[in-house]
């Protein structure tokens, strides 16, 4: 099959690789239908050393179960299915309380033997914990939506859900990437009643409005800062929820959150210390977020998606081929593209 | 009146002051019953500049109100009341939420023309927000019970509240001074299954045990986790109570906090910087707590205190008369008495 890798900075590549075989009874083939790239992917992108061999890449997809193995009974042969960004049991401890991420038996695509999901196929460990059934359909914007559970919308409802946001809650958004904007629709899905998009491109913060933003604020720093608390009576918000993940974008989550809210991080931190002394304890800030268990939104997030009502696909701003790939990565990693979609 | 002053570190003095006064409508005059000396006083005990006017000092009191302004409504001459350690509206945005801590007409004893809590009497601002009326009672045990009312046992319930402890919680409560072992009795309070105390002094980790800590870890630092996670199956437990406010014990309580899990603090940060990238991150730990508003868990937590179920006045092993205030600073900062009551 026909699958990306990465081979460092800037070097990524489609090639020719073997076709997955099932390994474990537990595992499922699943020919993949629709894949993207995330913004974390550009991590790697931007910085990973020089490698020998090629390291699979991608972790969200959707595709039709083509094999299962002998203990599979959730998802057949022909259903199609949507995998989230890690895989896992559903049945451990953390599992079982919702933290999939956390999975005892879980782990993450293009790693230890796993195939990345930016290819024609990939083998799934763990089927049964790890796959949603979905709708067959032919409705282009509506696949779109439905891979967005696998990461990117099911990250910003984890911004939304861990910092509380509810009816009526006031909200910032720090970030007009993908996750940032899903993370406005997220919060407006569950009752935001302000919510501020802290974002200086136009045409993603122009969408961040379509999907719920009452207000735009392009300032960063201190003078964004004072943007925010002068839409806020000075107070700053409930909620902020911080979808960039730079010590920059923390320090203004924390600048612009009301006394008793919560930050949420759902951008992974590329800052290992930071600013968490007197003023967070003084006004009772509780810093929350991580890793999103995607597994366990999918259920809930699915109707609302299927019925039309919200519809995060609207993130993918260019369609591309398995083979265009590499030049997906290119207009991400120049902003030319918000969110790049694969279709095979 | 007679009154408690700090002129530096190590320099706490009893002396004659005005009696206090109305000033405000909203004010009331509390002759006080009773006081005690705080973890907190400590840090001030050892570290503050010597000043050429001495500061009045204490933040918890109970007592007799002897005179209000025009516009108190909710107690009068001759209640027994308790204070907490701000004083606090009771009307504006933040009070109404049940965030005391952040009122905006609040404030702290013993600044601004306010009189300390380690006196004969103070002047109450905001008397209607503040006070809270207790049963007149001459029973010592439960006057000291409705004492840590002002500050101590509701903080410790902060700490359990904003962890998110609840039934078949598991706990760690790092700290065995008042508040870690208020923090202890509030989460068995709430239900909690296992709570593990980290403490070294085995007087106050047995006064723990019958809180109802049902391990004790003397160990500290990388022991002290190993130790923890030893008793809870490698993994931590979902609520980490720290009750110290110093780095290392800051580390510890990250070291000891399950996936998905949250620390909370209620020791007072003594440090700026934090450790809170990737690991946090990865494990979703959410951080948490802050300045107690004790106002808004008094009448929650008055009426177990007034039959008797908890006994959080057990914190204190000494009581003193106003001139032996400064004795009573020093045997705590020697650790020679584990809180300090004084009676009037």
């Amino acid at each position: 099959m026909r699958a990306t890798l990465i081979y460092g900075a800037g070097d990524v590549r489609v090639e020719t690789v073997p076709d997955p075989k099932l390994v474990e009874p537990t595992d499922a083939l699943v020919r993949i239908t629709r894949a993207c790239i995330c913004g974390s992917d550009l991590w790697p992108y931007g910085s990973l050393p020089v490698q020998e061999r090629g390291r699979p890449i991608g972790h969200e997809f959707l595709g039709i179960v083509e094999e299962t193995g002998a203990e599979v009974t959730s998802v057949r042969k022909g259903d199609l299915v949507v995998a989230p960004f890690l895989y896992s049991d559903g049945t451990c401890e953390f599992c079982r309380e919702g933290l999939q991420s956390s999975c005892l038996h879980g782990g993450g695509w293009g790693q230890n033997g796993v195939d990345g999901g930016q290819g024609e196929a990939a083998r799934v460990p763990q089927a049964d914990g790890t796959l949603v059934k979905l709708p067959h359909t032919e409705d282009a914007d509506l696949l779109a939506s439905m891979l967005t559970l696998s990461d990117v919308f099911a990250t910003g409802h984890h911004a939304a859900v861990t910092a509380g946001v509810r009816e009526g809650s006031s909200v910032t958004v720090i970030g007009d990437g993908a996750v940032g904007l899903s993370a406005v629709l997220a919060a407006k899905r569950l009752g935001a009643e302000r919510i501020v998009l802290m974002g200086r491109h136009q045409e993603r913060t122009d969408l961040g409005r379509d999907f719920g933003a009452t207000d735009v604020v392009a300032e960063r720093g201190d003078e964004g800062i004072a943007k925010v608390r002068d839409l806020t009576g000075g107070r700053g918000t409930h909620a902020v929820l911080e979808c960039v993940g730079t010590l920059p974008a923390f320090e203004m989550g924390l600048g612009v959150v009301r006394p008793g809210g919560a930050l949420s991080r759902v951008g992974v931190p590329q800052y290992a210390e930071g600013p968490i002394g007197r003023p967070l304890f003084s006004n009772n800030i509780t810093v929350t977020g991580g890793v999103a268990p995607a597994r366990h939104y999918i259920p809930e997030l699915l109707p609302d998606v299927l019925d039309g009502r919200y519809q995060p696909g609207r993130v993918f701003d260019r369609t591309i081929g398995i083979e265009d790939v590499p030049a997906g990565y290119q207009a991400m990693a120049d902003r030319e593209a918000l969110k790049v979609l694969v279709a095979f």
